[in-house]
């Protein structure tokens, strides 16, 4: 196997919806046969996303490195490359890298109408540090 | 970069429309939100698809190795890690392994109805052959 990475990191994402440092490379625009968007997100060590939702749910394949992926109200699950993540439909979730892996995941993000998420409050330092012993 | 291989290989594709050994890893099955499977291929060296179309096209994004993706009437394109196709809607084309190398990918094929794809005759050697030294 090839081992360089698969994909440029991108651009950094904005800080108002991700903690740390996560990197977005655009794969797939929405298209009339595609309705959706396909990215590969690179979060490194300490990074995650805010707490958010999607109106009709988004993939993850872990394509590098372990994180988590956590719905409200609900244990978080570690996630590691070649792992697949279903999250539904208006379910507030956060995903991210572990404290010390970074973690890449090409996301394809389902729109319904122009939306593709909803933006809620950060994940707490408490919060992240609370799951990085359930791993 | 953690080297092993992402997924397993999978099941083997028919050769009613795969010529080769091709093997197919289902990612997501289709439901309420997500209107596609998406799937790992793993096509061995000289293994490739049926000429076929699809009615609400396909993404393709090579996760490793080398291969081409050809639409009718129209030059192959060498693909490897990292790049993306995206199939345009009911357009007869072919995609596989290179003569040598093996190709990966990821599968993102949208329905249109029930229907994901209609399958035409093979790629013969000849046509295979020729689009190697494109290479």
């Amino acid at each position: 196997m090839n081992t360089t990475a698969m994909f440029p990191p991108g651009q950094k994402l904005p800080n108002d919806s991700f903690t740390g440092n996560a990197f977005l490379t655009a794969l797939v625009a929405r298209d009339k046969n595609n309705d959706f968007t396909v990215g590969s997100l690179t979060y490194e060590p300490n990074t995650r996303s805010y707490w958010h939702s999607h109106p009709k749910g988004q993939v993850l394949i872990i394509i590098d490195g372990e994180g988590f992926y956590q719905e409200k109200g609900k244990p978080a699950r570690a996630i590691k490359k070649g792992d697949v993540v279903i999250a539904p439909e208006n379910v507030a979730h956060w995903h991210g890298a572990s404290s010390t892996t970074k973690m890449v995941d090409i996301a394809i993000t389902n729109y319904q109408g122009d939306v593709q998420a909803t933006w809620l409050q950060p994940v707490t330092d408490e919060e992240y540090n609370s799951v990085q012993t359930h791993k």
